[in-house]
Order: structure tokens, then C-alpha cells, then sequence
């Protein structure tokens, strides 16, 4: 049998081309012991796999030039030598970037039986969700009634975290652009604010604007001039979870940092960055909390669908335009 | 009985001036009941006092043009209309940048019962060294063993800051300029690195060279490119306790910051600023803690002391200059 797979083909300086981006194809070995082998329905594209090809370690290993891509995917076993799996299961794994998985059986996680569909376990019950809630409730330990600032408010990670906030009674705010992510934001009980033509201080008005008492919670995904906005909007005691800075991702010179660190003195303010990764053994408690209320649909879930693996590369890469609403997502 | 104070005579911007600070004299009204009056003999200049010239109201009010400048300060009781304290007594207060002081019984602390010399009460076991402590243990959850990086390590924080981390056990490294500094570090077991003629990129060099396994904990007095250094050599899970960034205080524009924040996501850091103030009710743990150990000579604290009233200013504005090891004191 043969999979297609995508390989990146050089590491990329700034924003990656899409010729970056090969599909290529090969024939599978034979199924091994504990091996399964995984039709992928749903596969995943995610800011953080920019980091992933810049040929340096970080929190993780770089992508390999020639090797195929990984990331998360759903899909449903086709062949299985492991006992606990078998033909017909849905399965969560991480060999995304192909139609077909082959890999050893622990490697590739049964679905939780939710009702939700089974695309919902890449976003709202997946990486990005459980970043959402890590973020507000273990680095930024949210209380009820607080203030939150979320910026890419409407994003993957972002639209879940505005969502959670508002379950707990504060204003929460959340920074987004396009008018229709602004619009999403609004009839969801949260106030938009786009960081559009704003430069920090008109930025740091309109949030002042916005929630004039001033945020005890900032949800940082994107960087620059809505991390030094934030800096002047939090109030003493303030905690900053910072999940990431796509605003950074594809700069290649190193770009300077907020002029105002100094709030973190005056006001007291603690910032802190994690990693989704070392949180991994609370996701059985994230879904019990979270996946009823998706369940019920008291949580929404935006989703944007590309379709074919063919388009994966430009799903990915419409991440840094902010072409998404809510989770970005492959359909096979 | 008439008081000598300094005034200034304006918000300064950039470094202050000399002649932004006036010497003025007024006749004392008579003691009222509840008051005492104090001869000071030593005033301290600390680096914050900055901070309450620019007229900005901060987590402290800024100074008001005109009025007696205010500050730490340790005087004998010369007349007392407060049951509670007699003439002889020994007291610390914050009407210092005077050589008399009129106030409230109830703003004036007799000294503790240790054996120390009394100035110190506004060194080693005074504002400076509480919040060395308060860094180090509260706020950076300080362990044995850790690896701790200082800036401003000959200073009156970081000087006893490199101290109670050697005290856990692991590399203490501490960052200075002048080589008496340096020496005054290396000959306490700190290995001293200078950051003179030190770009970002030198000074990661030799702060690796110093500790290749990486710190745990950094101890930010500085900012500019000890920060972005120190970013660079934290290790994964590493605390920062933001004290202070003198680099900053008399900037005229504000100035970037760290290039390298993204430092936090990769490695997990937390990053946070404090206010002494906000700790003082552990005044007495530390004291407890501390005092024994100064006593008894175990910790060598420093003092760069200028004599009499009229080099208050000097004094002050020599903190900037880096010219003092230790606590920068004045004696009347």
C-alpha cells in the first residue's frame, strides 16, 4: 500500500514559500508486530510546526528535510497487529501530513467516546483546547471574576480561551482583525478589538476603552504590539500565560522587545511561558471539564476546512495571514 | 530646632542633575502629641528614589516639588511626646535626605536587638537585603542546589543576593563592571563576570563559560543586555524575579526590550516582578533568618559611604555611575 506525505525540502528563512513543500510517495512496509496502519481522515495544521522548521532544537526535535511532516491527525485504523486496536477504530496520532499512517500501536490513541464529531479532537478537545485551558487555568490561575485579555482572540487556541474566561463572570476582551472574527467575538458575549492601523498606545486606548478597570489575565498568543498594549492594560497582581508569538514566527532578524517590561516591576505582574507538551497528564481532567459542555454546545467551535491533502501546505501557511476562524483543519 | 532637607526643584528628565536638588532649611514646629523628634545619623540613597522624581504616580507617589525628599533612614530619639519611645532610643523611619525629622511615633521602628552596626538596618538587614531575600525565595522559589545568576551583583540587593544563593549550594555567577567589584566577588566564591565592552552575544559567551550547565534562577536588577543574556542561559522551568532595571531609570525614550522573549515559550521561564512593600510582613522571618548570620560575620556586606548632609545628592546620583559596593550610605 502506498502513502503520500509531505516533506519540506530546505529550512525556510522568513515566510515559508509554498514550494517549500513536497508531496511525495512511497510504499509502505510490511505491517510489523504492534504496528497499525491508519487512514487519515483529518489532519491538523498548527503555528507551532513553523518552529519545528528552523532546523534547531527547541522544546522539540526540528523536522527532518526529506522525512515526512508530522502533526496531529484523526483517522480510523484500516489494518492492525496491535491487539488493542482494531479495524474500524477511530484513533488520535501524531503521523499527520499523509493519507496513510503506519505506526506502532501505542503511538495512536483511541478517541474519547463524546459526542462530538471526531474533528473536534484536533481543536476544542484537542492540542488546542487543552492549550486554552492550561494557559488560563494552570500558568495564568484565572479566578473567577477576573478580567481577561486574550489576543488572536479568534484563532484556534484563542476562541476557546475567550470562551472559557467568560464562563467565569469578568469581561474578557479578545484582539482579533478581519471584521468577521471581530464579529464572531461580539456575538459571543466577548468585547473585539481589533489591533488593525493601531499602533501600542491607540491599541492600549481601545483596551483601556474596553475594559476601563483593567485586565488581571492576558492570554498572549501573538507578540509585538499587542504584548506591549497588554503590558499597560494589566492591572497589579496581573499574570501573563504566554502560549505563543506568531507575531515573531517567520521574522528573520530578531525584533525587539516590549518597551515596557518595566510594568512587570510596577505592577507586580508575573509572565510565564509553557508548553503544552508538559501538561499532558491533565488532559484527562480538561476533558472531563470541558467535553460535556461541547458536548451540549454551550462551547462553539469555529472551524476552517481546507480540503484534500493536497492543500495542507496552504492551510498552513494561511495561518500567518489570519486566514482562520477557529481551528484550521484538513478534511481527506 | 530647625531641620536642613533637600528639595528638588523639578521632575528632571534623562540623568538628574546636581543642581536639581537644594539644600533648605525651616524651623521645626513644636513636638505634638504623639510625635517624636530624630537626630538622623545615617540616610540611604536607593536606586528607586528615581522612580519618585518623575512625577508619575507609580506603586509609590512621586515626590512633590518643594517638599523634603524622603527615604530610608536610622537617628537616635532626641524628644519624644509617644509613651512608647524615650529619648536614646534607636529607630529607623523613612524621613531621611534631613538631619532632623519630625513624625508620627507610629512611622518610627525601634531598632531590633542584634548585634550589628546601626546603618545595618538600612543595608544588609534593611530594604536592600529583605528584598534580596524576598527575590531569591519568594518570588524565584529558590531551591538548594540551584543555579542562580545576579546582575548588579556587587550592589546593595545583589551583594547579599549572590550571598544567600551560595548559601544553597550551586554555581552562583554574579554580573559587575569595575574590577574591585568583580574582585570583591570572586574573593566571596561568586564567579564574576564583567559586562563591559559586552555585546548580548559576549555576554552569553561568558556567562555559558561560567555555568555551561545553565541557571536556574536569575536575579534581575539591570535589564538591557544583561536581560536578553540571561534569557539566553536560563535553563528549561528557570525563574526570573524582576527587582529592578536600573539600565532604565533615567532613559529619556523608552528603550526595546529583549530581542529574545520568546526565550520564555522555549524554555518554560517565569518572569516576575516585585515591590518589596507588598513582602514586608515577612520582615520578621527574614530578619529571624538573616540577622544571626550577620551578626556572626557569616555574610560580609559592603558599604560605599559619603559623609554629611550636603552629599546626599552626590551619593544618589553616584548610584548611577555604579560607584558604590554595597549599600550606598550617607553619615551624618
Amino acid at each position: 500500500m502506498q502513502s503520500r506525505y509531505f516533506i519540506i525540502n530546505d529550512f525556510p528563512q522568513g515566510t515559508p514559500e509554498r514550494e517549500l513543500f513536497e508531496l511525495q510517495e512511497a510504499e509502505l512496509s510490511d505491517l510489523a508486530e504492534g504496528e497499525v496502519r491508519i487512514r487519515n481522515t483529518w489532519l491538523s495544521v498548527d503555528p507551532y510546526m513553523r518552529g519545528r522548521m528552523s532546523g534547531v532544537k527547541t522544546y522539540i526535535d526540528p523536522f527532518v528535510i526529506g522525512e515526512p511532516l508530522e502533526g496531529a491527525a484523526v483517522g480510523e485504523v484500516i489494518e492492525s497487529r496491535d491487539s488493542r486496536l482494531a479495524v474500524g477504530d477511530k484513533v488520535r496520532h501524531m503521523a499527520g501530513w499523509r493519507d496513510i499512517a503506519q505506526l506502532a500501536g501505542d503511538q495512536a490513541e483511541p478517541l474519547p467516546s463524546i459526542d462530538v464529531p471526531e474533528q473536534a479532537y484536533l481543536g476544542v478537545l484537542g492540542m488546542p483546547g487543552m492549550t486554552a485551558w492550561t494557559g488560563l487555568n494552570r500558568i495564568a490561575e484565572m479566578r473567577d471574576g477576573d478580567n481577561v485579555l486574550v489576543s488572536a482572540a479568534s484563532g484556534a487556541v484563542g476562541s476557546l480561551a475567550v470562551q472559557l474566561a467568560k464562563a467565569k463572570g469578568g469581561t474578557v476582551v479578545g484582539i482579533a482583525g478581519a471584521s468577521e472574527k471581530l464579529e464572531w467575538l461580539e456575538s459571543h458575549g466577548i468585547k473585539a478589538v481589533s489591533y488593525r492601523d493601531r499602533d501600542t498606545q491607540q491599541l492600549t486606548e481601545a483596551l483601556k476603552a474596553a475594559c476601563p478597570e483593567g485586565f488581571d489575565v492576558y492570554y498572549e498568543n501573538v507578540g509585538g504590539v499587542c504584548l506591549e498594549a497588554a503590558l499597560n492594560t494589566l492591572r497589579t497582581g496581573g499574570r501573563i500565560a504566554v502560549c505563543g508569538m506568531i507575531a515573531h514566527y517567520n521574522a528573520e532578524q530578531p525584533a525587539p522587545g516590549p518597551s515596557n517590561l518595566a510594568m512587570l516591576l510596577i505592577q507586580r505582574l508575573r509572565m510565564q511561558g509553557f508548553i503544552i507538551f508538559d501538561h499532558w497528564a491533565d488532559y484527562g481532567r480538561f476533558l472531563e471539564e470541558v467535553g460535556p459542555r461541547v458536548a451540549k454546545g454551550e462551547i462553539d467551535y469555529a472551524e476552517t476546512v481546507e480540503e484534500g491533502l493536497e492543500r495542507t501546505p496552504d492551510a498552513f501557511l494561511a495561518l500567518f495571514e489570519g486566514a482562520n476562524t477557529g481551528k484550521m483543519l484538513v478534511r481527506l
